[in-house]
């Protein structure tokens, strides 16, 4: 791209969507202009139109994404409407950033990726958390060797306590029809990527324990364990719940070469001297165990957020930058919350890759005796 | 009893017998007299006998229970002896105090179980991590109702960590016909047996995935994840291993008024101000959450771990101080280890209480194709 300045619009003036307002208009991000913002509701256009008179303001994606007015199109919309509205935006020739999930199911954001390729337009998601030092460092640690093979994953995130009233606040909240699922497909998107990002790796198979309205009147799951096992034979565990507090977020990984655990804003990192391996082969001793050094790592900055990903995303256009989340990744996370699901409703194991007909076909059961009736893509 | 003695005899002069016989002659236990010892080495007992001359030393079990030396027996023998010989015991109306595990599998210990009741004699397990005030002081907390109703259980523990030579120091070592189990029989019976002390509760069903000589060259179980639930509603979960350093020990447990997480030598404690529940019933804010305090206790005290128990069975007889390790409980843990076995073998969920036949048929195959060839009980 030769222009020095991305012209953005943004879909849904959501919670979201004003967010992303107003980081763009704050001029944090270089490179980065506003345009335009589509919503359905009139309330929500006029709001934005108070507020940002010089904004272009659509009530119609297809009429915002066809105006000319943008380069490329940010969509916080509810999930369903992620794949679609993103092939229409590759269809008008605009680079696309997608809020988080990707979609509701694997086979949806299957297509949706491969309108990207073929676009060849950046196509970005808004996993703000990729962005968090804690997590670039134990991925960097990871890619680098410093904990060696991994062997177990276990990732306790029930800190997303969410009252009745939440879930009352509106109808399409934590329903098939409206949202697809709960806390695996609302609140945990970012651990969930994080969870296979940082390893490098995806399960070969897992076997969940999903929990639907627990201590919550609502139909979707808010409880879950998942149990995973990868190709290299290392064991993970998942736990989420959204009715505990004060909740726990707690995620540790183990290798043959030590151990990390992030919890309550800290990354502890503890490094065996050689491999468990080695230490095995050598050792003649039946109590003997490998040196073990806690390490003190550098001091990690603040987490750029959300503005960091808009920044990653507007220099991916203007300088080709590399992107920290592409949105062709977004399937990773959703394929282990679709396997959550499959798991549980099947009662047993599921091999990844995910059968997605047999996912999609499950889904679309419970979408037609929902309690929110709505048509969805 | 109408002594102001105990006279104690042990079975069994390995590690842990040597131990108790240590903590017997340094006269910290009030009431009691270490007054003989049997193991079926000469060589054991030739050690015995050179350090405390005074102390009768017998060749055969039966010989000891029998020989009117004795009031009490501590059995230190191979967990699948302990039936056994408790039984023996029991009808030379002697008190007993039994290592951990209670035995192998739940239908031989419930075997023991009706014996000691129908004895009226004292009958003990060697549980010291009851001890600890730590623990206690969560059960207390759990039985006072301040954490409310149990809501969800996490305990890491793959702090166990064996090397090779470990495994290499005996060959009946990690086999299933010389121990009937690897970390769950060997290293994690006080674990499993706080697991639902603590509580007060067993799990209803479990679902559990025990790996067989991972990293390890043994037949039976180094690393377990056991996913279970409650009958009233509760999830938890069990992680152990023993090739992983520096490993975790990690036990957190969350109500519907707060939770609690034992790590370091540490209980962190916090609590609602009011219950979950009721928060939820009221509260109208989409993201509101129930006020919480983290609160700090008092210090704790050392624990007094062995001697504890071994003064508390000691008050029991001759005082009819209540057994803060009752014998009978035994079978709680072993019942949570046979069921992970049996999960993993049937590839399935098992309901407790166990199927025991079941069970202990399955038991049967592995120790007839074990690599260490005895004859066992």
């Amino acid at each position: 791209m030769s222009a020095t300045v991305v012209r953005y619009g943004i879909i849904g003036a959501g919670n979201m969507g004003m967010g992303h307002m107003n980081t763009f208009l704050s001029g944090a991000i270089q490179g980065a202009e506003l345009t335009a913002v589509c919503d359905v509701s009139a309330q929500k256009r006029a709001e934005v139109k108070e507020k940002w008179s010089h904004l272009q303001v659509f009530e119609h994606v297809k009429d915002m994404l066809h105006s000319g007015a943008i380069d490329a199109v940010l969509i916080a919309t509810p999930h369903y409407m992620h794949p679609s509205e993103a092939m229409e935006a590759f269809r008008a020739g605009l680079h696309v950033l997608i809020e988080k999930p990707a979609g509701v199911y694997i086979k949806q954001v299957r297509e949706m990726n491969t309108a990207a390729q073929q676009s060849g337009n950046v196509f970005g998601i808004v996993y703000n958390q990729r962005m968090n030092p804690m997590y670039r460092k134990l991925r960097e640690l990871i890619q680098e060797g410093e904990l060696g093979t991994i062997r177990r994953t276990n990732w306790i995130i029930t800190n997303w306590y969410r009252p009745q009233a939440y879930y009352d606040s509106g109808s399409w909240r934590a329903t098939w029809s409206g949202e697809g699922g709960g806390v695996l497909i609302n609140q945990c998107p970012h651990q969930l990527d994080l969870w296979q990002w940082t390893i490098g790796m995806m399960p070969k198979r897992m076997r969940a324990f999903c929990q639907f309205g627990k201590h919550r009147d609502i139909e979707v799951e808010n409880d879950v364990t998942a149990y995973v096992e990868y190709e290299n034979g290392a064991t993970g565990l998942f736990v989420t719940s959204t009715a505990e507090a004060p909740g726990t977020n707690r995620y540790e990984v183990t290798g043959d070469r030590g151990k990390v655990v992030i919890e309550d804003g800290m990354l502890s990192f503890w490094r065996l001297r050689e491999s468990e391996q080695d230490f095995n082969q050598r050792n003649t001793q039946a109590f003997g165990a490998p040196e073990c050094w806690k390490i003190e790592l550098p001091a990690f900055g603040p987490s750029p957020e959300h503005a960091g990903i808009l920044q990653n995303f507007t220099d991916a256009i203007l300088k080709g930058t590399p992107l920290v989340a592409p949105g062709e990744e977004g399937i990773h996370g959703l394929t282990l919350s679709n396997a959550m699901h499959l798991s549980t409703w099947l009662d047993d194991w599921v091999d990844l890759p995910l059968d997605e007909d047999l996912h999609e076909a499950e889904l679309r059961k419970r979408i037609e005796s929902s309690r929110h009736k709505v048509t969805t893509t």
